[in-house]
């Protein structure tokens, strides 16, 4: 089957590194639902503001279509576990789909891009395509209580985050508390935990410079 | 982007008339996740039993692709209410992609056909091309409370069934409950109120023929 991007997402997240392993992890996260040129038309999205959250079906535009495995390796489970990939929500799969459940803050119903959504939590980089958005219903989506396999919140380990006060001063509140609680996830891929490196990440079209030491404590660079 | 599919669903619904209009509203409902020949890999599921529900992404391969309107009208609001593609689940949207998440029941995990998942509830029909499976992480899935706009469960009405003891027989206990449940979600479309008219539905393999009073008693006939 053949599917067209009906929107793109526009995120601080210009890459890959740092984009936080799941929807509302960040809930600080700020991101807007942009709509291709034929769909900016509010009618197709009249009474979605009646919901809290929403899906988006989006495409992991940044990774290599093609040769896929049968296993993945989950960063959750250090990346030496083969999980699989039906069993994962790792971006290497036989289709190129993700899947979010985002948080829904405003909908900007008269701009020159048409109907603008602004939402909450997203685990996207800026320009993924998404292909459809639906309703988050409650009564059918949420299971409280699922086994969740190896994906357990509390396997999530946080670091303890250092940003200098220069370099806070120069984003909101909010983009602030995001880039913490972004940091805190720990963005360095699994395999290098080298104390003395230095990682950079672009967010909010800003570089952000970063060390983690051996113990877990990350400080951000001037 | 294309996607092609990775399995097909195997549903006792072998057309789209009687299908719950929700996963999980009829749980009771059986169906198997049977992977295309190139998918049959346990490896690919490495892990997946750790998990109680799914996401299937499909396809609703029974609707006509191509035109569709920005807005549609949701059975739930009696079929003449107006509202977004992107605020409801119809089936008629820009991209032809379904979302359910399904219970798991098992896996079959050596079978002619590779591995088959046993899954619950899904408002699949027969045939029906699987595009992903994901697991059902709760801390990022479940959003308990989460306002859901019209599509509130207290809107579903609920018919009274009556299942002649022959029909019934014909059935084991599960499928009679399924076809119960379905039956009671009232599968008429819903600008077809009329007493006298004898429906068909097709069950299991089998053609269920009923009529449906106007205070909403629901009889099967023999």
């Amino acid at each position: 089957m053949d599917i067209h991007p009906v929107a793109r997402f526009h995120s601080p997240f210009l890459s890959k590194f740092g984009i936080p392993k799941q929807s509302g992890l960040v809930e600080e996260l700020e991101g807007t639902v942009v709509f291709e040129p034929r769909y900016r038309n509010a009618d197709a999205l009249r009474g979605i503001e009646a919901f809290d959250y929403l899906w988006l079906i989006w495409e992991f535009s940044a990774n290599p279509h093609g040769a896929t495995s049968p296993v993945v390796r989950p960063p959750v489970l250090g990346g030496n576990v083969r999980m699989g990939v039906f069993a994962t929500r790792s971006p290497f799969r036989p289709n190129a789909l993700g899947l979010s459940s985002v948080r829904l803050s405003h909908v900007e119903w008269a701009t020159a891009r048409g109907p603008v959504i602004h939402v909450l939590g997203a685990d996207l980089m800026d320009g993924t395509p998404i292909y459809d958005i639906k309703p988050y219903v409650a009564y059918a989506d949420c299971h409280a209580g699922a086994r969740s396999g190896f994906a357990d919140t509390t396997l999530v380990r946080r670091l303890q985050v250092e940003i200098p006060p220069a370099v806070a001063a120069s984003f909101s509140a909010r983009q602030l508390a995001a880039l913490r609680k972004t940091l805190e996830l720990d963005p360095r891929p699994h395999y290098q935990q080298s104390p003395t490196r230095v990682y950079g990440m672009p967010f909010e079209g800003r570089d952000i410079h970063f060390r983690v030491s051996a113990d877990g404590l990350l400080t951000v660079l001037e």
